[in-house]
């Protein structure tokens, strides 16, 4: 297994592209389109918000017969909470369709930008219409960049690996980094894959990897009307499909996991404001899932995130968070790490170097174990700092 | 039913007071004493954090016996994760007992301040050795000042009315108001009032006026360690004791929701950084409790809290935080209202008067209101906007 550079088009047979059709005032790119030369296995991870944008209820339906071709995707309007979102959705299906001359109920669509404002469908098919030669093998990076909001970086991560004598690609791209002004919904992730398997299994496959990624991940605790994850594998690597758990299948889900970490360790790290990656890792959990809500309870707090933009050891936090997660632990039992440097033990504060955890936190990338002393099983969530551009990024009428 | 102005001391028989003992570094009054002069019936409510700190536990234990005749309180340090944080607790019980010439096991003791780090016990007891006359019939206010953190008033609120020919008072105090640097926990709340009612009674009124009052405000969404809310009910008044429901019962829990609401909303207005009370009206619900659940993830949204703070009409953020309450409603019956004007229907935006929106958003107190148009029972949460002064006071290493 090895990271690879490049996202959407490091698999075979994949090609890619942005361009600016003025949705985005500002004239910076905001239409990608990401297609398969083949008809490709296909599965989507959508927002478990019951507020579902137009594009989610429609890709969710495109997606019954598990297969897709292209995937057509806007900046800079949501198409969320309007009464034209279906027939937005339809035609932005449609024109994508047309553009690369393949039947429309083989194009998924996603958007991120404002809600309850009508997406301007006439500029993305009269950009359409004009022929623009904006996709090729090597568009990646621009459709990782034409998905971009308030994100300062654009977000790719690849991975390749041996599978039966063949190089199997996976590759992807996301968008964050939280909810934006004037009112966006926001995460946006596409993976893509040469490798050839089975529906069920690449369902499978993406549900793991989308909780071990993009839902261990948390900006502001907002959950967008938007959000959602999908995945196109095309079988050009030529290997044999996979149809059935075994070490094939692991070694696939290894990458996607990979990839989809990466990206979304990314998003974190990009999240509004922020100034640190911090990874929560609860550990000594009695379950996996009990670990994951006191890391998720630790991850939101704001009384956290904030002492974490002042490089505060703040353990007091950390464990008051963890104690209202809805989860039952023994305080008593309780050590808390900032870095390598144990703070609490038996759920008392412990005299420390405050020196030392000045440099811990001082990190731009830190990691905060909270050890429940009740079982084994862990959990990883990554979060960022909340600092003052949080608040100026999501308050800016008064900045 | 009137309010009166006034706290803990406008109830007959009841004294306090506040006093200096050199737990807060900066000199300011940090220990509080609430006094009845004869045995009171008592009730509190308690944090649900697992994490408790130990006068909880101790008060908790106190009360088993439904009675008592004092309540003492300190800032600054909130006895919490400490290893001697019990002998601490059951030594300021001691100590208030002495003082008062009562038996100890009648003493509710309460802390907020920094988590972790030992209670200076010695400089209570000092203190209160030395026989300072600090607490009668009009300390109210000085009690309520020693109570405070980063409060930036002393909470008081109190009312009266008549009950079978008997005048009967309630009065109240709090201090909020966000968990603070370094670390602190935070809310605390002491009810007095001459009423005579019988111990179950009493804990039912307090436990109703506590969910529709402290239980539905939000500064940050953290509940801490030291939370609890404590009342004492003498009988002073000389009524025929409560020991049934009935209109005297009906109107003692509607007298005490007006105290707590009254403190819990000033305990929302000045939330740490606050510049707004905002009170979050979920109408339209099918249960009350659905109605709790949707109104308290608005007003714990930090995209709607900054949104607050900048004075932006955002409903798309209040509606997607609607959404992901873990309630299930259908989008298309929401109305969305600022104040009284109308800017979401049928989950899609309005085109609507912004700067008819931007007055009702500079109020320093306002209403919004969603309808769900699922059903009709209603709930109410109080909150405040999310502003750079949160950040600053809560991650104040970095400024």
């Amino acid at each position: 297994m090895q990271k690879i550079s490049g996202g959407v088009t490091v698999a075979a047979g994949f090609q890619a592209g942005g361009i600016a059709c003025g949705i985005k005032k500002n004239g910076q790119p905001d239409l990608a389109l990401v297609y398969s030369e083949a008809p490709a296995v296909a599965a989507g991870i959508f927002t478990t918000n019951v507020v579902q944008a137009a594009p989610v209820v429609f890709s969710k339906q495109q997606l019954r017969n598990d297969t897709a071709q292209a995937v057509i995707l806007n900046s800079g309007n949501a198409n969320a909470c309007v009464p034209d979102g279906t027939a937005t959705a339809e035609a932005m299906a449609r024109a994508a369709a047309d553009f690369l001359g393949i039947p429309s109920d083989a194009v998924l669509v996603a958007s991120t930008g404002v809600i309850g404002v009508s997406l301007p469908m006439t500029k993305i098919q009269q950009t359409l219409a004009g022929r623009p030669e904006f996709i090729s093998a090597e568009g990646g990076r621009a459709a990782a960049q034409a998905i971009m909001t308030t994100d300062t970086f654009p977000k790719e991560a690849a991975v390749e690996f041996e599978l039966d004598g063949r190089t199997v690609h996976i590759g992807g791209m996301a968008k964050g980094s939280g909810m934006i002004h004037p009112n966006m919904a926001t995460m946006l992730g596409v993976v893509t894959t040469d490798i050839a398997i089975d529906a069920a299994m690449l369902k499978r496959a993406l549900r793991r990897a989308g909780d071990l990624s993009f839902n261990r991940v948390t900006v502001d605790g907002d959950t967008s009307t938007n959000d959602c994850l999908l995945i196109l594998a095309n079988g050009k690597a030529g290997n044999a499909s996979l149809e059935t758990d075994g070490p094939e299948y692991q070694l696939f889900l290894e990458g996607l996991i990979t990839v989809c970490q990466d990206l979304a360790r990314q998003m974190a790290r990009d999240g509004e404001g922020a100034t640190k990656l911090v990874e929560i890792k609860v550990t000594g959990a009695a379950t996996e899932s009990e670990a994951v809500t006191i890391a998720k309870s630790i991850a939101t707090s704001n009384l956290v995130k904030t002492a974490l933009f002042g490089e505060d050891a703040n353990w007091g936090r950390i464990l008051a968070a963890a104690g209202y997660s809805g989860v039952t632990f023994e305080p008593g039992r309780v050590r808390i790490y900032l870095g390598d440097l144990l703070v609490c033990e038996n759920g008392c504060g412990l005299v420390f170097d405050e020196a030392r955890a000045k440099r811990v936190l001082e990190q731009s990338e830190l990691l905060i174990t909270v050890n429940l002393g009740a079982g084994s099983a862990e959990a990883s969530v990554w979060t960022c700092d909340l600092s003052y551009d949080y608040v100026k990024i999501n308050g800016s009428y008064r900045t």
